[in-house]
């Protein structure tokens, strides 16, 4: 039995824990060494004990916490493609047996028998070292994205997002007369690491793209939103800008009230796209004329959770392409570095923080 | 200039007039008479005043009713196509020149330039004559369909939300795992001629197909549930039938309080078409939880309307289909016929109408 | 161990025997007696010996021959859907384990191990009786449909067939300016019966459609073609009226030369679809000229075979539409009705022979 | 009138001027000197007479050569999007009126009505100055991108490959089990520069990814594949590398021979992209086993020319992530730079040259 230092939680009471922990649920013989693991609202909302669809594995009496992760191969064990040294990025979902997970899709689970690392059942990856199998490693490509190929695993969220948008939005004639998304506009809602990511990624396909939050932000996010074309909105005070209507919403923020006011903007054959989640958010007040819109201009609304493997790869080359860019300021979406014994990542979140990332190596 | 007897609203005020009125928007020159026009909540709405979007054809002070029609060729003009005696179904949007219109695909009108005919700016079909060309007509193929061509129009609406349907459903494995649709759960919303139309058209892909209402219904739709393997339920007294989940929702009513309480019901992967309007619906509250449910789930809501001419060859086609059914039961969604002197059809409604005709013959 | 009367080869050797024999691979407790079988291509070539890859089930020095059939349950075992009397069809492939098996997508194999009801490895239907499994049946929705269902499954290969091409044809926009087919040609290569439920289906959809063949027709297909609004070209006197360009071609012979003279014809966007076999026509000639035409037209040209699940509900669907329009002719496409013992249904096809079926009741 | 050096040939007789040449057909006030413009088999068959669907602009004696363009804006005229200084690419095909042109998708035009500039009745690129409207120009987000931005119109070629490739796809599950493309084969036909394109996207996709070719190649060539993880095989000499089978064809090489060759290797649901033309090269002989081949196993082959604008902001998009890795070796494409005055670059290609390019500043 596979005994490593970590940080585990309770699922679904909460607290967290750092120290030595036995791992019984590791499949897989390639060794790994975890280099860093992302903190998100999902980790700490099991520390808070917020998440009550969180469980741990099977017979255990705790779960180690942790599912953005970047790690480096000890021993390749039995893999033919991975060598000693090689970064990987594990992926979070493990299948279960419906028609999705049957051909590597369990991030559209029919039944709900899939299980996600740090969150469902299976330990996570804020620990020293863990074992996996080549099926569920995905291969950095180039050792220079180092220091922020933890990004992949909220980066491949947005590429899933961008595939089922590529779908939905065949219903019509979606792009504009010369073929491309030139005047399409594009508003994410939140300043959090997935709100940029989305943002430059609908930026590249080139729409004319907002971030927005309620408040003003800091320095650091205006320089990113400018590198990468992004305009932001604080729409507690402006919501003029969207008076021309918006063809494409992405939603972070998971509020029911910001996320109506920004489908009332929505032009003919909008899209919505849902992946921010908060289950105590304030409800909001849905009427006959909000429906009729969503009829009279075919809408389309659509939640997207996860990813597949395919997402990962295309995730690490949408960072490399970023990464890559001349005076590229990508890494500054991650704010601050935490050592994994300091728990206070669990608990306090400064304004300027995009993404905070537990440093293991 | 045309002069025909026909039935008129002022848009967007309302009333309703029997009398003779000037045509000067015509365009084409295939002489047409009219046998048919449905009675749907669009005309109703208007003759009530209650639709604010409607209006009048441009410098006109009335419009002729009527969107839902059966015409017979009277003279085919320059037509190669049709001949006289042929009947014809006319199309009720015409294009604009957005990038949707400007491929027959009005139905996605990107800009809302395009116009609908007896709804906004063009005169409708409820009067004894009009004229119109090839590229607006859809030739019904069979003269046997005389008694139910004229369900052809709200017959291509689902046709259309069929088309969309399929486009949406590839964002995951929606099928179940021996290819078919055996085992999925459509429910319907609502009692009426698109209620019917729609669950019947889920039914025959081979979904098992509830429609259902907030009371009981009588023996006529009783009996055209059983012809097409449509259960009814009293959502009123048993929501407990959907206690297992559904995977299409499809709404008729407009009502936000019952989309949502069915929304809630759905599958992972779930699908919700929503095609009722009513604006004047009592608003409900949507929660953090409500949202959370779309993500996780990798839900769907889209909002249909209209449909393309290609969906009214494909209308055509299913009504022959269920038309010629042995013993069909398809002309008992016509439940009243009236004459066009009769104001009464835009004012009441019975609880046994399903569809409401005006005979012009 | 089951025994049943039935008609068998030795595959790949070829011939025939009527007789009992002893069945050893039935799967299922759902008890069927055998009505219809159809005889096609396949079975022919399998007799003649001419199909190298047919094979007996393991370990068998036989094959039941036979995988078009229409059958009666006669006990439906452990069905909760089947009753006592119900028609069906029984499914040709049964999935191995790749990736398109595992979602009821044999007809799409990745690897070749599925198994074909006879021709590869599993006995087939003419015989008197069968087992089977509910997942491999489909029900016939409508017992009228006795005399004409066994064209169940040469019709659900058009449907997958169609399925197909409404996928390919998405590259660019295929329809008319309307959002029609209207305008649009389709040609179908032969005129035996899987052509004619091509061109059958093509017609449907609003495309001009003609079949042809190198020689003049009897006057049953002549009187189909009529019926259902196909032309007919006898193409080795008139190539003429393919001077306007083809949109789909379809073809049903396996003949290069034929092929490539009608792809010749194709317009810009043009989509050909292969579907007829025939493994010892003579080679043709394919040019730089050839070539250059697929790729300065946007070209594609597929090849589709079998079908799933969900299309055998499609076609029956298809079947049931055209069966019941008044005075059809559907069931003419059967021209000839031979006892089990007849074997010379395998050896000789004459000219007028459209679709020969056996009864088996 | 404007006029302007470059480089012209009387199309379809062929030869080319270097000289001073009044345009009477740029549309537009934007003003661009041209930097760079890209040298390929077209210009080639052109000035060597052999291409007959060339054609001068209406009323003109000669066209201005040459589709594959960077300009650099001199005067932005009554852009709003451009700014004196931008490097842009122009677009080739300029629309005619059909369907897929009204939508800004001329790359799939219906009906032959448009025209390329360069080739088709619109003077092309190479002189030192042009004007274009906003429509037609593609700004390159990044000013180091200079060096090999004309290495654009070659790569959206690519791109739109690659849409259709997505598209067509979808008629099975393609990909491995694990939602990647691991594992799955590509060979690409050629070693020039669309070889080089093709192999790098696929490799990038996931794809195990050969190129190939009837002899050797240098060590430049050898190089750049070992860079982008590309195998070379002469198959000249080594078909075995084949024997496992193939997913993905692409031709380069428009020669019947070899890409029946090739289509043999084919596996299940395998597809083959043709885009390389050479109307001279040698007929082959297709088989009904052939025909055969591509039904049983599902096959698709499609032909793919040009592309819309939105494929040259994607081939922008992966240009720049090729070009920024870390010791990127993309612009070694570019193996040969003349002078516009050289015009032996119509008439001699060594064994070495990738692409060749015409420096223009």
């Amino acid at each position: 039995m596979q005994k490593t230092e970590g940080i585990a939680t309770d699922a679904p009471k909460g607290g967290s824990t750092y120290g030595d922990f036995e791992i019984v649920d590791d499949q897989g013989d390639i060794e790994l060494q975890t280099l860093f693991t992302g903190v998100c609202g999902t980790d700490r909302g099991m520390v808070a004990g917020h998440l009550q669809f969180a469980y741990n594995p099977k017979g255990q009496s705790n779960i180690i916490l942790g599912h953005e992760a970047l790690g480096k191969v000890i021993d390749p064990g039995s893999s033919t493609s991975l060598r000693k040294g090689d970064l990987v990025v594990p992926v979070v979902r493990r299948p279960g047996d419906c028609v999705n997970c049957r051909i590597g899709r369990q991030d559209n689970c029919s039944d709900g028998e899939k299980h996600e690392a740090g969150i469902t059942g299976k330990n996570g990856f804020m620990r020293r070292t863990f074992y996996d199998s080549e099926e569920f490693l995905v291969k950095v490509p180039d050792l220079s994205m180092k220091d922020y190929a933890v990004l992949t695993e909220p980066t491949k969220n947005v590429m899933k997002a961008l595939e089922v948008f590529g779908i939905v939005s065949k219903r019509s004639v979606f792009a504009a007369g010369d073929s491309t998304y030139r005047g399409k506009k594009c508003t994410v809602i939140g300043t959090g690491p997935e709100a940029f990511l989305y943002a430059m990624s609908f930026s590249d396909l080139g729409f004319t793209t907002h971030i927005t939050n309620r408040h003003p932000v800091d320095d650091n996010r205006l320089k990113i939103c400018e590198y990468f074309n992004l305009g932001f909105v604080d729409y507690s005070t402006d919501m003029g800008t969207f008076d021309q209507g918006i063809d494409v919403v992405v939603d972070t923020s998971g509020d029911p009230g910001t996320i109506f006011t920004f489908y009332r903007k929505l032009n003919n054959n909008g899209i919505m796209l849902l992946f921010g989640t908060n289950g105590k958010a304030q409800p909001t007040s849905v009427s006959g004329v909000d429906i009729d819109h969503m009829i009279e201009r075919n809408l389309t609304i659509l939640g997207t959770v996860d990813a597949a493997k395919i997402h990962y790869i295309q995730a690490l080359e949408k960072l490399s392409q970023w990464g890559n860019l001349p005076n590229s300021p990508l890494k500054k979406l991650i704010t601050s570095l935490y050592d994994p014994q300091d728990e206070t990542v669990f608990t306090r979140r400064n304004p300027s923080e995009i993404k905070a990332v537990i440093r293991w190596d």
